[in-house]
């Protein structure tokens, strides 16, 4: 590979894996899953369990809507790290938070940054442990969540097979139509424009779907629908049958986006910000699944060679792109 | 305390309490020591052994020097992690990376940076497991260490008692002196411009030394020794009596710094970035501490009321003030 490309040219996946290369030279007794396409790392703690840790970094021009309060800047920040330690069936145990702002920022502006973080922690069972405080131009804010796990109940992105149930815990769309709402000056409920703003990680329904031994594998739809389906399906080396009817698309945003179901299959596709958990169901276990919390059938797991599918109201096949968020490129 | 101050009104330490008091609201089973004072949070992993996580942010305007290789800002970012993970005595046994850099960041670049920090992992005997890439105007690198220790062995910043020895592992000021001397275009010796760019965290060290149990509290010199001996002082209600003569200086920086000693004794004292360890030893077991590892002899820790003293080269006892590397004003 030519080295003198820059980042955005290469693409934020293969710069991942790029970067996964570089880290993986080193072999790690500790860790059972690292530097990889998981939402976790995964370490070895006990005979028993597993902690799960993951970190991301936000910034205020391109995480934050300029909207957003302190309070749901420091929920957000909370959010988006407890949605990954979701995904792999772990109890959330901790939150770290790194911040970096500038040394005129009023500090009752950090106070409500910090007890929006409190509350997200405290929603998701546990409490903010540690963190750094640094000045920056730019208000940044990288957040590391932790969890504990047994092991016979870790998930992970891998374990799908064709014919499994592929099932997503709430709405896909609904962020990408409140972003979409606040971009165009459209006057939505709270309810809705907190979808985006407050977005709820799904900690205790991925506690429930761990326990029922159900599910094969699960992620959450943080990057949109389309791209989640993308990252398993490579993963996994199969493919999925998506039903356009069974998208689950909120019926509020039928009223602002459009009443027309391809413009809607597309928001609901590829769309991010849901922080839903989407993951593969053995079919002998679905009902096991769906007693554990509300969950959405949206296909199955097929071949590899099938593809990834959305079959249309209209009985046509359409290709699902890997498309939806990414900081960089494609 | 009126709201409408800004955070640098506030201080750096004032704002970091301020912020534990918000965060400590929550009760946290899973946290042993939380979002305080401590280098690392403390997590009960088992029966036996506690994790120790750190999390710290670095930006390129204010913690990497202009002359710093992409490698050394990696290797940076990751040490100055690990030597807070070495100030609980624990074990390394992984590291996270969440990096923001413009989009036309060459990938050389971001390959230098990521093999700077593999390679301070692997010199810490672990290596990286996770992180995030994220795009942003100026370079910002937020790194997560995590470590293990058996319960027993396990170091604070609490501990310290009148009568201990007060110890430090190698020299100081001398990444003050190299920063002195990159600021004066004065030509100094690789080996010592890389106590600056390359700083070596005391991982081993702090094993054998947590093993000897003959320490009674352990803390990092990152903030410079003036500033490590205040947050001892104050969190064990002591003070400390250090010998001017004692005080560990490279003969190197003698050259180009100043002869006097008491302009090496500033440095000594009052210049951050040497990332030593810095410990309270009980006096009968100080043969144990020294045969763990290079210890430096520096002082004694005495009652709070005779505060942070130097015993100077003349006799005189001099106030040792609080001050030393801080992000926002003092």
């Amino acid at each position: 590979m030519n080295d003198s490309i820059s980042v955005s040219e290469l693409g934020e996946r293969p710069l991942i894996s790029r970067l996964s290369g570089i880290f993986s030279s080193v072999h790690n007794p500790d860790v059972t899953l690292g530097a990889g396409p998981d939402d976790c790392a995964v370490i070895d703690i006990s005979e028993n369990e597993y902690m799960v840790i993951t970190t991301d970094m936000l910034h205020r021009k391109t995480d934050f809507p300029l909207c957003m309060t302190p309070w749901q800047i420091g929920w957000m920040s909370a959010a988006v790290n407890f949605s990954d330690v979701a995904s792999m069936g772990a109890r959330p145990i901790g939150f770290l938070s790194a911040m970096g702002f500038s040394k005129d920022t009023d500090l009752s502006f950090i106070d409500e940054i910090s007890r929006g973080m409190n509350d997200c922690a405290k929603f998701c069972g546990t409490s903010v442990i540690g963190g750094d405080i640094d000045t920056h131009d730019e208000l940044t804010i990288t957040g590391t969540a932790l969890g504990k796990v047994n092991k016979s109940e870790l998930l992970t992105r891998r374990g799908a097979k064709p014919g499994d149930i592929i099932c997503v815990t709430g709405f896909a769309g609904s962020a990408g139509a409140a972003l979409h709402a606040l971009e165009n000056d459209i006057d939505i409920p709270d309810s809705l424009l907190n979808t985006l703003l407050e977005p709820i990680p799904r900690v205790n329904e991925s506690q429930e779907l761990a326990r029922t031994g159900a599910l094969t594998s699960m992620m959450d739809t943080s990057d949109g629908l389309a791209m989640s389906l993308h990252d398993l399906a490579d993963l996994n080396n199969v493919g999925f049958k998506i039903d356009e009817k069974s998208l689950p698309i909120q019926q509020e945003i039928v009223d602002f986006v459009s009443s027309e179901s391809s413009v809607l299959a597309d928001f609901a596709l590829y769309t991010g910000g849901d922080f839903e958990l989407l993951c593969t169901v053995s079919p002998d276990m679905l009902e096991a699944a769906q007693s554990a919390c509300y969950l959405n059938v949206i296909g199955e797991v097929v071949d590899r060679e099938v593809g990834t599918t959305l079959r249309c109201r209209n009985g046509e096949n359409l290709t699902i792109n890997r498309k939806g968020y990414l900081q960089l490129g494609n």
